[in-house]
């Protein structure tokens, strides 16, 4: 980082940046889904976790695959915004006190996770598709419907189930 | 808040604590725009911030109705979350040094905002419809729907404009 210049002058600084962020960011997804995991009550939302842990551990893959076929060694950036979401899910996790309105905090938590991640991967996607870094877009894109069938699979169980519970 | 017992103990006190996060994080994003309307240079970039202003302050409008008809007075509570989204929006935007790559940085950071309130809007108005509260349910579906509007707006922009020049 410069200090009296700055660092990211072209498309293709930013789009690079924002790799880089995203590969911190999945990284601490990674370190807090086991917490989730051992959190949640209800064995359907347990499950999904845990199958939202294998599927995060493919998606670093893909991110080491993007840097790969750019020639770029996979490096994070401090990405203060999953930070922030984190502390916050672990924050009101720690104030809840029943088990069933938990169940529902985690969820949401969650949503608030995958939805950043629809965002960064929309936005790299868009980006790389721009900068001619077709198979960065693709990896994207694969990783993009997976996080948009999770935020929709966990709206799914909150409506159908953990809700009405923790109500 | 106590040091020995968790603040939150049923749906009723998770609802209203969302609640007052969604209300800070309006809050800072309305002190946040004025900021981006400055840095973007494209002409329809700048207008679509500025639109995106007022209908904030309807939003907060809206919440403020929403803890009137909850017999409460508006209140918010620390976010981490939009904290740093919005951190994370300023590092990245005083990093990057050419206007035509910081108009592409600022339509990512607004994604990011509008993600982050398209998430916590939709939890918001599926545990208010759990718990009976219709009238705040309408209206977080009423933000929420301006929210996605607001995002797919943004993709438009930038893929059709923002995105190529900045290329």
């Amino acid at each position: 980082m410069g200090l009296f210049s700055p660092d990211i002058e072209t498309m293709e600084d930013l789009f690079k940046h924002q790799l880089q962020d995203v590969y911190y960011a999945e990284k601490q997804i990674l370190k807090a889904l086991p917490d989730m995991i051992e959190k949640a009550t209800d064995p359907e939302l347990k499950q999904g976790f845990q199958t939202h842990l294998a599927e995060t551990e493919r998606q670093v893959e893909r991110l080491r695959q993007a840097f790969q076929s750019l020639g770029q060694e996979p490096k994070g950036v401090d990405c203060p915004a999953i930070d922030g979401i984190i502390e916050e899910a672990n924050e009101v996790a720690g104030e809840v006190g029943d088990k069933e309105v938990l169940d529902a905090a985690l969820i949401a938590a969650a949503q608030a996770v995958e939805h950043y991640e629809i965002t960064r991967y929309g936005t790299l996607a868009a980006w790389a598709k721009q900068l001619g870094h077709t198979e960065c877009a693709r990896l994207f894109e694969e990783t993009l419907a997976e996080e948009r069938a999770t935020d929709k699979k966990l709206t799914e169980l909150a409506e159908r189930k953990i809700n009405q519970r923790a109500a």
